[in-house]
């Protein structure tokens, strides 16, 4: 997902717009911090504390480290369902001290390194447990969070697919939504993001590294080949359909706030947002990151999404106009809904009870599960 | 649970300090409305358009009703988890614009009829569901939310109690916490509280409304009446160890942020609590309030816990001083555990992650869940 309080800092160097960029992080990013896992205390105290961009990873490290002490000491204890919720929520907050940090490469992959690690000794104490599984892809591998729900399978799956600077690091309270109506998540750093994000450039042919998903997937115990949907936020949100596009196992895609093209957004998007997207696409420099961004582009792939499409966008979204949205719901070759909402900003994290659980129940629905 | 920010707002009239309110609300409030169910943006929203007390109860509302139609909407549509969800969150939101309206007690009736009406429709669409009960109590009537974990039973039990302006309503992801570990859940409305507070006023000796709600819950199919713990919070944290001290049943208690006397708070507590500890205990009077809430008091009652007691309190509470938890630990007939967080404030819901996982465990731990 794309940050939308940047679009207040016009000036990405240290100390350029500071109070502003904090001012505007607590109410642009606190829906989607808090949904994801930070509680709103620590958003405040941890927003209130950083002046400087330069401070941000430091800052939400501190942080993180309470909760990651926390789990250990329940895990030492024996108190392993708290030692679990601790560390998925340490995760967490590393995850979101590293996510747009790549100015600063060592402080943010040390960051990284604390979230992939926390998130990893979370997992079997998660309810239901998650599986760490890699796959491997390109001279490099993809790494994914497996978790199957209650009860006997096989089981419906649901791959989810992270944006810029989204990983599954971030997809906990989202993954719980499916978990709880019957489906299983698979939760993904692909090219670009989160551990692959070193070796692996953003790339636009997500048919090619969602068929090695897929693929995986749909070989896992417990899971049902003929039941695999797609799910994808902001980046993810043409990711998914993409996927959709050129994936024949896949029977359902939601598509929340992605772009149709994303170079066609790049004018109006947050300077740490082009930064973001130059360095994980591995541009070297700005204008070969906008052409890179022209490259993710759903026109010769939205006819082949014949699978049933849900869609979902906001008004308000200040980095993907939601006129992205209504073009690719014109043009998909198959079954399509569209949510859009008039007060939604990007993702719709802040009207999150009007699109969330209708998402979940849409996509139960279409797996059967 | 008493209100923080109305320390404070020093004017309890219309139009007295209402920036000062909303902007300390928000600082204050966030923590506690979000951790019990109220979405952070929604939080601000309604923060954000409210600049008098008195338009308080209808913000909320108006904010509740969103909820609520998304709610009636799931269940037209047969979605009933998410309606159970939708439905539960507006009770919520409804509650937190009831929660201090004393003063106008016509729209603040209507609001709590609103929020009873919202979870009584939820209630068999939560997972666990839960089961509305109404306990006979001196020509009334006590109501509570008993909800059993998954597994078969019988299981052991925790009561709930709210405090001055808490409810059943507030008390769903503290339930969570419980039920996760294996423990049902009676979360209730005593005397001066919720449902209960129009026809019995608050009163010090719980010992006797708290016999009448154990051999309710004891005797409910599932439960084992071995097996029954007591939690509460704020004055609940006051009336807890006192049910502990006289009712014979109980096997373990835990007191959050309680006061050891209410009365001796009393000249530092915001306006807006004196207020409604005043009605909620049928005074008349603030004078009289006073000495109402001088009957709140352990003195008599601390040697009497002879069960395991779990004291949690904060020291930057600025309602209750962390000496009253001091005091009981100091005074309990049983073995006792404090938790003191140096950086806590009142209910400790700033650092929630602190307490309310170790609390569970230790509930847990004490009932052989």
């Amino acid at each position: 997902m794309l940050p939308e309080h940047a679009v207040v800092c016009k000036d990405a160097q240290p100390g350029g717009c500071m109070d502003e960029r904090v001012a505007s992080a607590v109410s642009n990013w606190a829906p989607r911090f808090t949904t994801n896992g930070v509680a709103v205390a620590d958003f405040q105290r941890v927003t209130a504390s950083v002046e400087r961009w330069d401070d941000w990873c430091s800052a939400w490290s501190s942080a993180a480290k309470v909760h990651e002490d926390l789990g250990r000491e329940a895990m030492r204890e024996g108190r392993t369902r708290s030692a679990g919720a601790h560390l998925s929520t340490a995760a967490v907050y590393y995850h979101f001290g590293k996510f747009l940090f790549v100015e600063h490469p060592d402080e943010m992959r040390e960051a990284h390194g604390r979230a992939v690690a926390c998130l990893n000794d979370a997992l079997p104490y998660l309810d239901p447990a998650g599986e760490r599984i890699e796959i491997p892809f390109e001279g490099s591998r993809m790494v994914g969070v497996l978790r199957r729900p209650n009860g006997p399978g096989p089981h419906p799956v649901v791959v989810m697919v992270p944006g810029l600077d989204s990983t599954k690091e971030e997809f906990r309270s989202t993954e719980a939504l499916f978990l709880e109506r019957g489906l299983a998540t698979f939760s993904v750093d692909g090219p670009g993001q989160g551990e692959a994000e070193y070796d692996l450039p953003i790339r636009g042919d997500w048919e090619v590294p969602g068929q090695a998903i897929v693929d995986a997937v749909a070989a896992q115990p417990g899971i049902d080949p003929e039941r695999i949907g797609v799910w994808g936020v902001s980046l993810g949100g043409y990711y998914a359909p993409r996927l959709a596009s050129g994936v024949e196992q896949v029977r359902a895609c939601v598509a929340l706030a992605g772009p149709y093209n994303f170079g066609e957004c790049w004018d109006q998007l947050p300077p740490l947002t082009r930064t973001a997207f130059t360095a994980r696409s591995f541009s070297g420099d700005q204008e070969t990151g906008r052409k890179r961004a022209l490259e993710l582009d759903l026109t010769h792939a939205a006819g082949k999404i014949r699978v049933p499409l849900l869609v979902v966008a906001g008004k308000q979204d200040r980095l993907i106009p939601w006129q992205h949205a209504e073009r690719l719901v014109a043009e998909a070759g198959g079954p399509t809904e569209l949510i859009m909402l008039e007060d939604g900003n990007h993702g719709n994290m802040n009207v999150a009870a009007k699109h969330r659980y209708k998402t979940a129940d849409w996509m139960a629905a279409q797996l059967g599960a």
